[in-house]
């Protein structure tokens, strides 16, 4: 197994190659690696095809378009790609997403894919790959233990062959248990024991899927099917066209506008989602196999694998884990692999489509569930009521309201962590020691939000205290950049400060931030680079040297220290 | 001059007192402050009298509804207000936004105010005004900025008596420049005696206005009228009733629902914008007269000022920095002032309205234009481009939008400088020293948007450098408290750095972090409480003393230190 990231000699222009990573490899291309690769990606094309199948049910899309969304991202990928091990494809935490958005119509999945994929295109471009680090883990443990449970149970019905389910999770719970009886003892026995050979099998649903074909087969050919088939699907390579812009419906066309309005928050959600899950898994990867991917360029890469896919009716896609890691098992040693598993793929389409005819409702779901049951994480409630009690609101938030809509579960969490993120930013923990000198050191970097809050603390202090110190000392140690907005607020401060006759002294101040305060030429500024200094000048006796006053330390002791907040 | 937050003893009900602020003080009135107030509180109804006729001008609204929002301002304040200074009522920049998102029409600009104070009530109560914190200086003095130049070119067209003039910024510049000569030279030789007048005055506002009533009665008994003329206002009190919360239209009612929509983003952008004023003025006159404000009171006091106000057809008010100048100049000693001022409007509604007929529009637009020019801060730019050009970004964005919609230009400020704020969250500046150490530091808090950052920063030198190092120092000095993603990314970088034979050694740990990471129970996890002693247990030589090892004294020099972004 080779690193792709280092470089050949033999192209002559850096820049294409950073941008085509293809080209990084492709010229150290061996026999070795071809055969490797090859059995990677029929491995993978042998997961992938059942899998499509069923993750277009969960989708809510007629079954095709799990194969026509199965191709085109291991074509891009192969190309645009940074990491060795990843495949782009139908997921179900995508397929769920994706049945919330687009109403059951094809024509929404793939005009979802087009813009999802512009809106990747562009966060590539723009670099804004950063925004994606403001999805907690809270959250996103909230939205995958809620998705696991949502798209199992969605599941049961089909395993049972009931009709009619609606789809809001609390009604389909409430609908499948009051109908569960429907079902023969005979059909609930064949769905036991597919589900029995998917959980043995692991994830080699071909197997699983072949041999419940194989026996649905045989129920057809006695002329008495228990099961519910997949059905006749289209056969053929999907036309490759432009996505369409506008809808026909049955009273009248629905336009563009429309559509997008429709779509409303799905067109931040898909994208988003699409990105984190695709490179989570490729930095999973790369750390696991010893590469390292450039997450921009992953980007670039889920951009264009959806805007192709939906030039060829693909839904959105992105990284799936589990075949991710059939590939890496598989001793996969370039993108190249993808190029098998797409043909795969296109084979199927072109000639099996008739025999999947016969493959049972029942074996696709017990396929979809094997892979989504270890997304449920029981642990992570336990784990954050020990570490940081905290972070159970947006985990609690995320996966409560996941249950009643995914896209609020999401979106409400994301707000809530941000708020909490954003009251932590406002209110930074500011130390006070008071005596002869008040002593005042913000715990983090002021961002301005925060000058508010500092300033009324110090006031407090300083002008509220029974015995008013002598002076001021704001400790910046822990500082380590400032804006406009604070550079603003300290001198109002020390304005205020000035007109009661105390002065304000800083201390520790770095580098940048001196030199920012010092070009804002404030009134009465003063500094000393340490916290001793400050107190010489100011008459006290100096105490110790360079260290922190907080510090946990033995000289702490003797100072009357607050914290706030 | 007395404060008044010392408490009364006659109250035996803290609660009470804290919620309605009068109690402190009234107990305590002296006849005195009742000289006082009463003085002060006729020269701010004299101000704010013909402000109203004007700012209701700028509101796109009859005149007669600057009045009616001049007067329940003053009695909720009087009640509710913490600060003795200020007064509520119509401003220049609140009448600006109002036209925005009132269209010109008295019922939606009723159930703006009706619906602001709804949301300032529920901030207050939600102890929600630390979210004001989130709108930075440049984005302030972009929108002031912008606003002292729209409002007043929007006063021209007044001043020059032109009829016709389109509402948006470019194309009012353009007519009104194209049909600058269509005024006689009289009209013209009038208003600017009228400016002048005001100019000389600096503010009193009510002489201006009454020489420009007389000039023009004169005029109007020679019978010939080169001015226009305010016109006839509606004789008498508005009646006490709840607001419309629909509108009849030409073409049906208007209901609920499509007026929200209609007012879209202004029902965040007006009960926001007003808070700040009322706070960012109540600070400065409370530390200006030295008595301290509770800001979350003002919310309290801002949200029922509105909700009353609109019960006599008020449109959104706010704190004045005008008139609230005049009314500390003029040594109001409590709120009480406020009631004189009021009862002023009200005096003035009932009986002087016929009066008004005279007043020439040209009089008014020199009220605000006197009163808006002050606003626009042009040094800003350049003390931006000296401070911090990076916070030039937010102050462009704002400045250049506000003229094309005021909404675009507050809204894509607070955006523009939320996303700079977090990219500076989301990657703090870390400090590396490489060598047989590798010596890390970040050096400021982590939140959870910054430890992918800080994962990648360690493992690209970790792992990619020609001579790896034998062991990593994490210095958590500036760290005062992390999340459970960041708990989450520190295990899996032990994880990482652990497979490739590297040990990763946590040094100077806040508590609060040592405990969040002890409760997480890190497989791996070592820490030493100050850098040397990790050097020491690691096989090298100590250094100092419970140092920084990045601070700029003469020890750091001997190491290659380089710092990230």
């Amino acid at each position: 197994m080779t690193e792709p990231r280092q470089r050949g000699r033999s192209c002559p222009c850096p820049g294409v190659r950073t941008w085509v990573p293809i080209l990084r490899w492709l010229p150290r291309y061996s026999l070795a690696w071809l055969q490797l690769d090859v059995v990677a990606g029929l491995t993978v094309g042998l997961t992938v095809v059942p899998q499509a199948l069923a993750y277009a049910e969960v989708a809510g899309l007629p079954v095709q378009y799990g194969l026509y969304s199965s191709f085109m991202g291991c074509f891009v990928y192969c190309f645009l790609g940074t990491a060795k091990d990843v495949t782009l494809g139908p997921t179900a935490i995508m397929s769920l997403l994706v049945s919330s958005y687009a109403f059951h119509e094809p024509v929404y999945a793939v005009l979802l894919a087009f813009l999802s994929g512009c809106i990747q295109l562009a966060m590539g471009l723009l670099h804004l790959g950063f925004l994606l680090d403001f999805i907690s883990s809270p959250v996103i443990k909230g939205f995958t233990s809620a998705a696991s449970i949502t798209i199992s149970f969605n599941q049961v019905k089909n395993i049972l062959g009931l009709q009619g389910i609606p789809r809001q999770f609390f009604l389909q719970v409430y609908e499948t248990l009051r109908r569960i009886g429907e079902t023969s003892a005979l059909t609930q026995l064949l769905v036991l024991s597919f589900f029995h050979l998917s959980w043995k099998l692991e994830g080699r649903n071909a197997l699983v899927v072949l041999f419940a074909g194989l026996v649905a087969y045989s129920f057809q050919v006695m002329g008495s099917q228990p099961l519910t088939l997949t059905g006749s699907i289209p056969q053929g390579l999907p036309a490759f066209q432009l996505p369409r812009f506008s809808m026909d419906a049955p009273n009248g066309t629905v336009p563009f506008r429309s559509m997008v309005e429709d779509m409303g928050v799905g067109l931040a959600v898909v994208p988003l989602m699409g990105l984190l899950e695709t490179i989570a898994i490729a930095k999973a990867f790369a750390s696991r196999n010893d590469y390292r991917i450039d997450p921009n360029q992953e980007l670039l890469a889920m951009g264009f694998a959806n805007i192709l896919g939906s030039f060829v009716s693909s839904y959105p896609i992105t990284g799936s884990f589990g075949r991710t890691a059939v590939n890496a098992q598989s001793g996969v040693c370039t993108p190249a692999g993808g190029l098998v598993t797409g043909a795969l793929v296109l084979l199927s389409l072109a000639y099996l489509t008739s025999l999947f005819y016969y493959i049972p409702k029942a074996a696709l779901a017990a396929v979809i569930i094997s892979a989504v049951v270890p997304m449920f994480d029981a642990g992570i409630f336990r784990t954050l009521w020990r570490v940081k009690r905290l972070d159970l609101v947006p985990l609690c938030v995320t996966f409560l309201l996941c249950f009643w809509e995914v896209q609020y579960g999401i979106v409400a969490g994301v707000l809530v962590s941000g708020i909490l993120l954003f009251y932590s930013i406002a209110r930074p923990p500011i130390k006070v020691s008071e005596g002869d000198v008040l002593l005042v050191q913000p715990g983090s970097s002021l961002h301005f939000p925060a000058i508010e809050w500092l300033r009324d603390t110090v006031c407090s202090h300083a002008l509220a205290a029974a015995s008013p110190p002598r002076s001021i000392i704001l400790d910046c140690r822990h500082i380590s950049s400032i804006d406009y907005t604070v550079v603003l607020g300290l001198a109002e401060l020390l304005q205020e400060l000035r007109k009661h006759g105390l002065s304000l002294t800083f201390c520790c101040l770095q580098d940048p931030v001196l030199k920012v305060l010092l070009s804002a030429d404030l009134e009465g500024f003063q500094h000393f680079p340490s916290w001793e200094e400050t107190e010489r000048c100011g008459g006290a006796e100096p105490r110790g040297c360079g260290a922190d006053p907080f510090a946990s330390t033995s000289e702490s002791s003797l100072l009357p220290t607050r914290l706030i907040q």
